[in-house]
């Protein structure tokens, strides 16, 4: 008999979530660990294995569990390595699947957490039966993982589908992005970027709206004043989704996918930002795609999303091409 | 034994050539049609066939044919079809492969002229042993082939790598596209981008310059002027060079490709566009590519660059997958 599970690990800077999962894509039973507590990798390993063992163990122990799959940042999928990961506690070049390997006794894949979110989506949501889409996170960053012909890209070194890091605004007047550069579609698409926008907004105008007395803005407080009726709070949807759609626009123009796939919290704000959005995508495409391409939001489940498309990247691990020398 | 040639086509609105390609990339003999001589696309596609037996027989007859590449604008690999080519005397869908297959006997492939550059780039030219790379033609338009794990990107409905009609100016200030869209890099760096760009900084400079008498200019112009040393010459090629280099850098954010390869007139102004070209292309990539992404010429013979893309998608037509229904 098929080995029945998969294990999936997301790795954040903060905390790390892993779980074990079902082919019908059930997060069956899941734990955390926090990633600061293990400045050294062995120790992260030991511990995060040790952990994930357990859990393997109510389903009948590691000898059900095909494979491990992981969402990390600077995951690199062709070496298995996390590579410079500025929010981790390990510096330079972690080879991270490899010594998950060796403490499971099967074998580990790697990505990062957007490309991740893709194969889940391909796997169990919005994208299944789809062999060409992109999915965009919105979520503290931008990020994107693309597919084409039924594959994640990974490009030339293992790092491809950085859209969050592609250009809305070029020269001094773009905002200064986590990445470096400026005017990056992260920085207005983002959780942050849109508290920014926000505050700019609501700064630059004279109009009654109930963001002005919060100190912190999330796309959430935009969304319950656009509710209310709040002008203000529409603008600013408006805003983001006319920066997003036009980046959007230029995707379209790369790859020819059937769908974009939004994954996020943004998303939940419905219609106030999926019409802006999908209203500058139709405005700057060539008119072979105008209204042809699918914008969705994704079906999967916010709080097992990131495990789930983690560990799908188990499922086939032996069809994939080897790991590369590091 | 194998079949040792293939046909290529090279499909314009003014003309078409065509010739007989061996395996080692030698366009053995050639010749041409004018395209809109024939209105009736079954009078076209005679008279073609005709030529094209005609030079085969010089090499043993269609028996020593393995097959029949075409690229022509708006050719859909997929389905075999050329749709909707505003150049072109064949209004709506043409099924153009399945028309040339009739005729000769040997399977037919056909995409656009920029994917079948470069695929002919990548069996001939400088993307030899290249798995992932994006081709740039700079023509009277700007086409892009993109290749990802050694394929063409042909996408969801086959019309993937429109990257000219990617934006790098929005809104009103945009300069109107061929393709009905304001401010696609097209607009800016194909050869009318930029004699519309010298018009413009020529007009907007006080500095002499032997290009200010001239009624239409060329980047050959141009390039003349900057060899002798004048000021407004090399400004049109930083303005050009900036505008494309920033587009550039949103490529890479998207596939990571080993190399970016360009081809076609503008790159004969050697240093003087491919300098302002490569610093603009490293000014506005993430960190982890800047100096990392290889900026090449074609090393395609432009005389029969065309011919030979084309032709190469000949090669295997057997392992290709099948055409889908127009």
């Amino acid at each position: 008999m098929e080995k029945p599970y998969v294990l999936g690990i997301d790795m954040g800077g903060t905390g790390t979530k892993f779980g074990i999962v079902d082919a019908r894509g059930n997060v069956l039973q899941s734990s955390s660990i926090k990633t600061p507590d293990y400045p050294d990798i062995n120790d992260y390993c030991d511990v995060l294995c040790a952990e994930m063992k357990k859990i393997a163990e109510a389903f009948g122990g590691m000898q059900n569990v095909r494979g491990v799959g992981a969402g990390a940042p600077n995951g690199n999928y062709y070496t298995g390595c996390i590579e410079n990961a500025p929010n981790l506690p390990w510096k330079g070049i972690v080879p991270f699947a490899k010594l998950i390997q060796e403490r499971m006794g099967v074998p580990c894949r790697i990505t990062n957490d957007a490309n991740a979110a893709a194969v889940g989506e391909m796997t169990y949501g919005a994208a299944r039966g789809m062999k060409n889409f992109i999915e965009i996170t919105l979520g503290t960053g931008v990020g994107s993982g693309i597919v084409i012909d039924g594959k994640i890209v990974y490009g030339h070194d293992g790092f491809a589908g950085e859209l969050g890091h592609t250009k809305i605004v070029h020269g001094p007047e773009g905002r200064q992005c986590g990445c470096g550069q400026r005017g990056c579609i992260e920085a207005y698409a983002s959780a942050t970027g849109v508290a920014r926008s926000a505050k700019e907004i609501i700064e630059n105008s004279t109009k009654e709206t109930s963001l002005r007395k919060l100190e912190t803005i999330t796309s959430f407080d935009v969304f319950k004043a656009a509710e209310a009726g709040d002008e203000v709070a529409k603008e600013i949807f408006d805003f983001t989704g006319e920066m997003l759609g036009k980046k959007l626009a230029d995707f379209v123009a790369f790859s020819a996918p059937e769908a974009i796939i939004l994954f996020g919290g943004l998303t939940k704000s419905g219609h106030w930002i999926m019409e802006p959005i999908e209203k500058a995508l139709n405005d700057n495409v060539m008119p072979l795609w105008k209204n042809k391409v699918k914008l969705l939001v994704s079906t999967l489940k916010d709080s097992d999303a990131a495990i789930l498309g983690a560990s799908s990247l188990a499922w086939d691990v032996q069809a994939q091409a080897p790991m590369r020398e590091a």
